[in-house]
């Protein structure tokens, strides 16, 4: 029997909940398809933080290198100011193992609603490729005080008294200013990715910058997208501005294979393509490095008021799981797993927010039970 | 009888149609309420561009400045690559004139169909306030090259190795940056502008940003948002991460009242809303200044295959001379103009993509009789 090492980050919240959940999916997809995935705990997360200062360490970041493979529940506090969990473990995580692809299939379940008149299951079918390591998400920038930074200061200060007539000298503290860094590498490996997703589906790749404004980062992005498509003579290329693609995603959804993003555009549209396909309770998401460590989870965060009380919604959790499983090369029991999300959902096995009546501990018994069966 | 003077740039494509029919319309509203408009042509575009190189030059923006308000067509031709004109002429205009409010009215009008399921012109009437003279707009950035840039090249590729391990120095041309400046002023009066705003209306503000990742311009974002509102005690506020607030537009449009917003994101986020109401067709924008030049423009392009057809719809550029009489202190003449583009919606007085037989040129007429009736 081929067996898997995998861990395992439940993080806050409702993340234990559902990361439960998904393990009884996965293990069952193991029984029924022939293979076994030891999971190993790490307790990364705000209590954590919270007690320790610790966020996520070297040592914890090596440890889980040894790793094909992490499934990740969710992250956040509302004890903690924005961006020290996402920035101190999810991004991290995300660079740290250079998971360049974040993978976001966009599908309506048979069963489910969208908040989209007239569209079906047949009309919302497509797979964002959302660069992950790249753009505004590397952090660099500063508020325009004197001190440390003093250097990129002094440039950030000449350009914008220049452009601006502002004297940024005298008003220390004024200024805050973000820097986006695309590369050449970076760009033509996440958009070969999507080429090749494109080859195994209808073909067609749609690129999303804004070349028209933020002319240096999106210009390279769209010279190496001409660049790349040169190879993949068979798939059908477009380019949308990221404002226009928000209005095709919710009045001609059906339009699209495969969208490949830069980072921040990615993360805006992922999440109205979480809608268009029912919400966040369904929406799956894998930061993939295709020769690496792989992370999967939700894309919804860690709803601390749900927490323990056995209502969260698991199915988005589930269907990473299934992601995950794709990325061991289990792709039979992959398929599995989605089928029988959709049986659940057609049988109203789901919880409340979803219509249903079932609790978060039941659903993954269901699922599991109709994996087996 | 008073009298305004205003600038008029048509612009390319459909430009010069859709604002004939604009100007019939205030100039009706002029002769219903009273007050004259004298018109300025002014003839910057792609053609021009084309023929001469130029863009729009420095006495232009001065004999502009002459005027309180211009009235835009729009710009874009296949000819030129993306970004020149855009930045040349549309985004040098607004900088030019510290044009800092881009007002968006999200309103789905009575007879008009939202691409969303179940929802009425009761539940879609919002406003987005976008910021629109900072942010990721400033157009900083380049490509890694040695060069005359050199010196913000350097601190770049300092930042990138020390966070990559990557030698940038020797591969040139391999990356490319652009930078984003938030300042407190610039955020402050926008805020302020948005507050005021919402105290008219519902009384509710969102603040739209993405501090839990570009921590440093989002942070001061977020921080002068903080020190704002105390200002506006009558004001409930509330916070949406970009990447949420596209969710909630779709699922939830009801919830907005006002939304205030970084430029970028407001680009994104206004699109989406576009759509919400109705699509391209029937969007307005006000480019403001409150103590200077504004100017008005429909949101959509200059769809240069429909040029000269007499087919374009006219709404979006008729509700954007509402907002132009709004500006020059016409209140009542501003809301008759709407009145009466709903009434020709009702009346099915409108072009083909509206479902009508109208023409373009037919459109300003109807509008502007059933204004002098
Ligand atoms: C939590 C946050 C840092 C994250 C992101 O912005 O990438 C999330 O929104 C996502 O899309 O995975
Ligand atoms: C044409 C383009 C430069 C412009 C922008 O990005 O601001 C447009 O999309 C808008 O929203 O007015």
């Amino acid at each position: 029997m081929t067996s898997y090492n995998a861990a395992c980050m439940p993080g806050d919240g409702i993340g234990p909940e559902i990361i439960a959940e998904g393990r009884k999916v996965l293990d069952a997809a193991g029984e029924k398809f022939g293979f076994d995935i030891n999971w190993t705990d790490f307790d990364t997360g705000a209590e954590k933080y919270l007690q320790t200062g610790e966020l996520i360490s070297e040592d914890e970041l090596k440890e889980l290198g040894k790793f094909p493979a992490i499934y990740f529940g969710a992250i956040g506090d509302d004890r903690v100011k924005p961006g020290i969990l996402e920035k101190g473990i999810l991004l991290a995580v995300r660079f740290y193992f250079d998971q360049y692809v974040n993978l976001r299939p966009i599908k309506l379940l048979q069963g489910i609603e969208t908040p989209l008149a007239n569209k079906k299951p047949e009309d919302i079918d497509f797979v964002v490729v959302r660069e992950n390591t790249e753009d505004f998400y590397v952090g660099i920038g500063s508020r325009a005080k004197a001190g440390k930074q003093r250097d990129h200061l002094e440039v950030i200060r000449d350009l914008y008294s220049v452009k601006f007539g502002v004297d940024v000298e005298t008003d220390s503290d004024e200024l805050a200013y973000q820097i986006g860094v695309v590369s050449r590498e970076g760009s033509k490996r996440v958009m070969e990715y999507a080429f090749d997703l494109a080859e195994t589906r209808k073909k067609k790749l749609t690129s999303v910058d804004k070349a028209n404004v933020l002319t240096d980062v999106y210009g390279l992005w769209r010279e190496v997208f001409e660049e790349t498509k040169k190879g993949y003579p068979n798939v059908t290329t477009e380019y949308n501005f990221v404002d226009a693609i928000t209005m095709w995603f919710v009045k001609n959804p059906e339009w699209f294979d495969v969208v490949v993003t830069p980072n921040m555009f990615g993360d805006i549209i992922t999440d109205l393509g979480a809608m268009i396909q029912g919400g966040l309770g369904l929406a799956p998401g894998g930061n993939i490095n295709p020769k690496g460590t792989s992370m999967f989870e939700p894309i919804h965060g860690s709803a601390p008021k749900y927490k323990g009380k056995n209502v969260a919604n698991p199915l988005a959790t589930i269907w990473s799981g299934s992601l995950l499983l794709d990325s061991l090369g289990e792709h039979a029991a992959a398929s599995a797993v989605v089928s029988s999300i959709e049986h659940s959902i057609l049988n109203k096995a789901v919880t409340k927010d979803m219509g249903g009546s079932m609790h978060t501990s039941d659903i993954g018994d269901w699922i599991a039970k109709d994996i087996l069966r």
